[in-house]
C-alpha cells in the first residue's frame, strides 16, 4: 500500500489488538480515540490542549469544510494541519454520511449525491472522484472512501441496494485516490445487520485491496446490543494485520466493547459535545454538573483524575460558569473529557499489552455501577 | 495603612510615573491594566492563559458573583482566588456602578440601593456596610468603597449631590472596612467634569484616608476629551506616593493618554468583550476580522505580535472560525487582544523608565495613522 503508512500489531489478548500506526506525520497508538475537530477545531479547544489529553489523531469533516471554508481555500492556505495548527495525523471522513443524512435536501444517482448546503442552500455534489479530490486538499492523512450509509430503519433490501452502491464508489473511490505515498485510504464496510451483506461488502473490499477498513452502518440507531452483535463477526472478515476502524463510536462502554472485538480505531463528538452541554465522564458514570447537587461541591469533577479541569476547579466552580453561560465551562469539561476518553484508551492498550483485558473491563463495568460520586 | 500594601513610584516621566504595588498575592508593575473577570472568569480564557499575557492582577464584580454565585457559597469554598484558580492580587469593585445602571430596577436612599437581580428578580440591597462585608467574603485584595457614580447626562446639582453622598458613604466603607492587615482600601472621586466637585471630593477622601484613589465617574459616556480634561487636573488633587486607579478605561490611545497624566491602574472589559465579537486590536489599529478581505489572508493578525494566536493562526482561518461560531474564536481573539494590552503596558513602563515616553506615544500614534495592514 501506500509507502510512509504502516500498521503492526504488538500484542492481542483475545480478539483484542494493540499495535501502532506509523505515518509521516507521526504514529498513532491503538487502540485510538480521535477527536472531532468539524470544522478546523475540536469545539472549544486549543489543539495543543488536544494534543496533551494524549489524541494522536483528529478527525475533519469533509462536508463541513467543503462548504466553509471550501477545500479549495484551505489547500491555499498550505492545507488543513496549518490551517487549524495541528501537525499530527488527521483522518478525514468522506462526506457521504453527512450528506445522506440531509433528508428531503439530496439527491442521489448512481454517480453520487446532489445536495443543498445547511448554511446558505447553495447546490453542491460529491461522488467517489469529488470526495477524493477534496479530502487530497484537505491534506488528509488518512482518507475515507465514499459511501452510502443507508437512515434506519431500513429494509434489508436498502441495506443491499446501499451495500453494493458503496461496493461500486469504493472502486471508484480507490482509482480516483490514485498514488499518493504516505496517506492511507480505507475502504467502508457496510451490510447493516446482516451477515451475508457484511461477508459480501468484506470481499468486495479485500479484492479491491485498501490500506484499512472500517466497520461503517454502526451507531446509527440500531443500538449497543445490535451493534456489538455485529462486532462479534465484522471484524474477523477483515484482515488482520491491517487497522480496523468503528465508526462514530462511542458512549465509553461501546468503546470498551469495541475493543474487545478487535476494534483499532473509534471517533465519535460525544465527549466534546457532552462537555458543552455540562456532562462529564468519569469511571464511576456521567455527571451532570448543571445539577444544583454540585452548587456547595468543592472536590473535582473525578477526584482521581489529573487533567487540569479536575486539577484546579471544583464541582461547584463548574456547576457556577455552567449556569452563567461562560465559555470556560466548555473549555474545562471538554478538556476533562477527552483526557478521561485517552486514558480508557490507555488503559485497554495497556491491559491488552499485559494480557489483562478482561479484568479491566471487569473492573470498568464495576467502578460505574457505584454512582458517580460518594455523598459530601 | 495595612500592612503589607505599600506602593513604590520607580521612575517618572512628566506627570506619568511607574513603580511597583506590593500585597501578600504578589506585586503588580504600575500603570496595570486589569483584565476584567466578571463572574469568576475572564471570558473565553484560561487564568493561566490570562497571567501568561503579563496581567499582574484581575477585577471580579461584586454585583455578579453576590448575585451568582453568592459572595457567601464563594467563601465557604476557600475565596475567589481559589474558586477561579488565581492565586495573583484580585480588584473588586464596589457594586456600586453596576446597581446604579439598572435603572427603573432600584431605589437609591441614604443607606444604599435596593434593586432587583437581572437574573432572577429577587430583591438585594447594597451598601457601604454590605459592599465591604461582600468583597471581604471574596477575600479581594484591593477593596473599592462604595460609591454613586451618576449616569449621564446629569445636571451639576445632580453630581455635586451624588458626589457628597459618595463622600458619606466613602467615611461609611473605611469605618466599616476594618483593620485587615495585607487588604487595601481604595477611595473613589466623584464630582464630573466640574473641577470644584473633584477638588472637594479629593479633599473629603485624603481626609478619610485611603491606601489608593480611584478616579471615578469617568469612561461613562462623557467622550474622551472631556476624560483627559479632568485627567488633566484631577490626579494632581490625590496624593503622590499612592496609586491611582481610572474605572472602566479603555481603549489603547484612553489609556496612553491616562498613563501619560499619572494614571497608575486600569481596567476595561474592551480586549476580552471585543475578542469575542471578531475585533482585533494590533498597533496599527482596530481590525474586523469578520470582514471577507481577510478570507485568503494567510498571514497573522499582527505581525509584530507573538501571542498564541499570532504565532500559530492565519486571518483567514480567523475569519473562518467567527463565521463558523467556533468557540476557538473567542478564546484566540481574547488572548491576543489582552498580549497586545499588556504588551502596551509594559511598553508604556519601559518607556517611563527611560524618560522616553514622549517618543513612545508619538510612535504609538503615528503606528496607528497608517492602516491595520498592508494590502496582500
Amino acid at each position: 500500500m501506500a509507502t510512509g503508512f504502516d500498521y503492526k500489531v504488538t500484542a492481542t489478548d483475545g480478539r483484542a489488538r494493540t499495535g501502532v500506526i506509523t505515518t509521516p506525520r507521526g504514529t498513532i497508538r491503538t487502540p485510538a480515540f480521535m477527536p472531532v475537530g468539524t470544522a478546523g477545531t475540536v469545539k472549544a479547544m486549543l489543539p495543543e490542549s488536544v494534543g496533551a489529553t494524549g489524541a494522536d489523531i483528529l478527525l475533519g469533516n469533509t462536508y463541513h469544510l467543503m462548504l466553509r471554508p471550501t477545500a479549495e481555500r484551505i489547500a491555499a492556505l498550505g492545507g488543513l494541519h496549518r490551517f487549524m495548527n495541528w501537525q499530527k495525523p488527521i483522518l478525514t471522513d468522506s462526506g457521504g454520511f453527512q450528506v445522506m443524512s440531509l433528508a428531503g435536501l439530496r439527491k442521489l444517482t448512481e454517480d453520487g449525491v446532489t445536495f443543498k448546503s445547511h448554511i446558505d442552500g447553495s447546490s453542491h455534489h460529491l461522488s467517489p472522484e469529488r470526495s477524493m479530490e477534496i479530502q487530497a486538499l484537505l491534506g488528509s492523512d488518512i482518507v475515507m472512501c465514499f459511501d452510502e450509509c443507508p437512515a434506519l430503519p431500513a429494509t434489508e433490501e436498502e441495506v443491499a441496494r446501499a451495500t453494493r452502491l458503496s461496493m461500486r464508489w469504493a472502486r471508484r473511490s480507490r482509482d480516483a485516490f490514485g498514488d499518493r505515498p504516505g496517506h492511507a485510504l480505507f475502504g467502508i464496510m457496510q451490510g447493516g445487520v446482516t451477515p451475508d451483506l457484511r461477508a459480501e461488502s468484506a470481499e468486495a473490499l479485500t479484492g479491491i485491496g485498501f490500506d484499512g477498513y472500517a466497520v461503517g452502518g454502526l451507531a446509527v440507531g440500531e443500538g449497543q446490543a445490535a451493534m456489538l452483535g455485529v462486532l462479534d463477526y465484522a471484524p474477523g472478515l477483515l484482515p488482520a494485520d491491517q487497522p480496523r476502524y468503528l465508526m462514530g463510536v462511542g458512549k465509553p462502554d461501546d468503546i470498551v466493547g469495541a475493543v474487545e472485538r478487535g476494534i483499532d480505531m473509534m471517533d465519535c463528538v460525544l465527549p466534546s459535545r457532552s462537555g458543552r452541554t455540562g456532562q462529564g465522564w468519569t469511571p464511576r458514570g456521567q455527571v451532570n454538573l448543571r445539577n444544583a447537587r454540585h452548587q456547595n461541591d468543592p472536590r473535582p469533577l473525578d477526584e482521581g483524575c489529573t487533567c487540569p479541569c479536575c486539577a484546579n476547579y471544583s464541582r461547584a466552580y463548574l456547576h457556577h460558569v455552567l449556569r452563567a453561560q461562560e465559555i470556560i465551562a466548555s473549555m474545562l469539561l471538554t478538556w476533562h473529557n477527552l483526557h478521561y476518553y485517552q486514558t480508557l484508551m490507555q488503559g485497554l492498550r495497556d491491559a491488552i499489552t499485559t494480557g489483562g483485558l478482561a479484568s479491566f473491563v471487569a473492573a470498568f463495568h464495576a467502578r460505574r455501577a457505584g454512582g458517580d460520586i460518594e455523598p459530601l
